[in-house]
């Protein structure tokens, strides 16, 4: 998507160095950040200066290829040592955010196809297979999210109000986005039609991440406060809602980010449908239902404090909250599959438990 | 209630000075504001340097006896003058918050009570009724408040986690509290009791002024972001909802902070009993349900802005959303009466329907 009037994405690979633009300072600062090892990858999915489930996964399927290129500048490195190498990457890697079904599913890919290598042609025929399966799904990330698109916007009308939650744009998937590629290509079709942008507390990506995205592509939206879309929908002012995923269940109970659910649950009560858009790497067959899914605490400051500009311009961190008492701070909730109307996938939309089925022999059968 | 041992209420007059908490800069610097006529107490209830129903209340109400006071020093005033005075103030004051039931009810009692002296015995008695009067409001929400203590301290079991949402507490009823009242008298009673905080955006009077009251007090609490409400109820980790409130219809349909709406339809969701708690006086029988009550749009840049400490304890204003996008800021939403429980007020529990209608003769009585 454009920044500016030139393209991006939100994470890419130039040589050894992985680029991703820091969501840490956006929509305040627009800065490129690179790291040269899968340690400082990590550090950036960790602390957030890329974060979305698939700007996350290919964020780690990169991170995973830096560790088979470290590998291969290794001189008389057993072949032992290098599987233990790879593996310990492999397992840093994916401590780094446990929620995130995609991590896990790229790190995988790229694991996978790259450890086979080591033993009979060397390192250096791994790490090129490891950065070539990496870009492949970066490139799969943005075909799946465009996809998304092109299937979703047939659920918006003409004048419609569409509420999201966080931040599912192309920054959190490589390109085009999940919940918002829809957004985006149905207003591109020309159809009059403006956004609800909860504002996301406690880190604010729908206030500072949606609203920048949707504001660079002329998309006329509004920031309202978590606390608001009850009564927007009581008054009638939201046709749908559109939310991302960071992993769904078997079943389709999904996790995705904190007040997710509580929007679920106020749409199936105003009877708004409720759509889940995600690319189907999104789908965990190996979790039956939501209760397996670990959920992240995360560190109570970011409930405490928060940054942002002064009237100086400024970065000026503040404390929100009473000093001196104490915050809880989970980073996503499980969405049962009972109150989502629909998920919109890459490979269509699926409205039921049994096309969810479907789906995973289908990706059964391209894991194979 | 007390503040480092020292005993307060949120608002009081000494002479012809009204002394208010400000509640705009806690919990961060505990300062005291006066003000010397009605114009200064308008400009403090609009800039809620006072908020909360009761304290509004009780403003207002001394800003009606400071208008008097004024009238009285002003010496050759005809009748009709003086009328018109004390109705211009009289509208002014309405005007600073509309959805405010107990503003209306507190400056009308002040009015009616003072209004009738002027004719016969000039401006100084009706100063003296009015100011009286006033007092008489102010004494009256700090015995309500406490009754809403020892009646809702029943609803409240041992080893009890209690959500809350925005500050019903002293600072918002004067003394005591609505929402908190019954949660400090059940652990003055010794009940093992856990509050969960609401931080209630945009202006966070929960992560503020409820997380100050309860450390002030040793309940036990934790704040959370008002998206996490729903994670905490589907895990059980929430027995009850008590909640303010600013307006209730003669149906029950109550109007209270935005969002209130939203944990009421989680707590029905999830079978968890949901109670308002106010002093008889925020029933507006004259407003016969919930789409009669004009909910107030506040401005846009409390949902973009927000005020807090730096690292060196110098007050901050920062940005916390995308520059160039616009927001949206109801202040309040509608519950519908279906969703509550039940009615703490210092009449006691009132359950049902015909229980409101009971509550309405009686009110009728004592008005009349």
């Amino acid at each position: 998507m454009k920044v500016n009037g030139q393209s991006y994405r939100s994470v890419w690979m130039e040589g050894d160095k992985l680029f991703m633009i820091d969501q840490q300072l956006l929509p305040f600062r627009f800065q490129i950040v690179t790291t040269s090892d899968y340690h400082e990858t990590c550090q950036k999915i960790k602390d957030m200066t890329v974060r979305g489930a698939g700007t996350i996964g290919a964020a780690a399927a990169f991170a995973m290829a830096q560790a088979f290129q470290e590998l291969s500048f290794k001189s008389n490195i057993r072949i032992e040592e290098a599987i233990a190498f790879t593996e310990k990457a492999k397992s840093d890697i994916e401590a780094t955010r446990p929620t995130a079904r995609d991590l896990f599913y790229s790190v995988n890919r790229v694991f996978d196809k790259a450890i086979g290598a080591i033993s009979v042609t060397g390192t250096g025929i791994s790490a090129g297979l490891a950065l070539s399966e990496a870009n492949h799904i970066a490139d799969q990330y943005s075909e799946s999210a465009r996809l998304i698109g092109v299937h979703g916007k047939s659920l918006i009308n003409n004048d419609c109000n569409i509420l999201t939650h966080c931040n599912a744009g192309w920054l959190a998937l490589v390109d085009y986005g999940s919940a918002l590629s829809p957004v985006f290509q149905a207003f591109d079709e020309g159809k009059n039609i403006h956004v609800w942008v909860d504002e996301t507390r406690p880190r604010g990506q729908g206030a500072k991440l949606t609203a920048w995205e949707l504001l660079q592509h002329g998309v006329p939206h509004t920031i309202i406060a978590d606390n608001a879309a009850g009564l927007l929908m009581a008054r009638g002012k939201v046709d749908l809602v559109i939310t991302g995923a960071d992993r769904i269940a078997a079943n389709g109970d999904t996790a995705n980010k904190i007040g997710t659910l509580e929007k679920a649950i106020l749409a199936k009560e105003f009877n708004i449908p409720f759509y889940v858009a995600a690319p189907s790497s999104t789908f965990d067959f190996d979790c039956s239902d939501g209760s397996a899914i670990i959920i992240e605490d995360r560190d109570a400051d970011e409930v405490h404090y928060m940054q942002g500009p002064d009237a100086q311009d400024q970065l000026c961190n503040i404390r929100l909250t009473n000093p001196g008492s104490a915050a809880f701070n989970p980073a996503f909730d499980i969405t049962p599959a009972r109150y989502i109307t629909a998920y919109i996938t890459e490979k269509g939309i699926i409205q039921s438990h049994d096309s969810i089925n479907i789906l995973a022999s289908d990706n059964q059968g391209r894991n194979s």
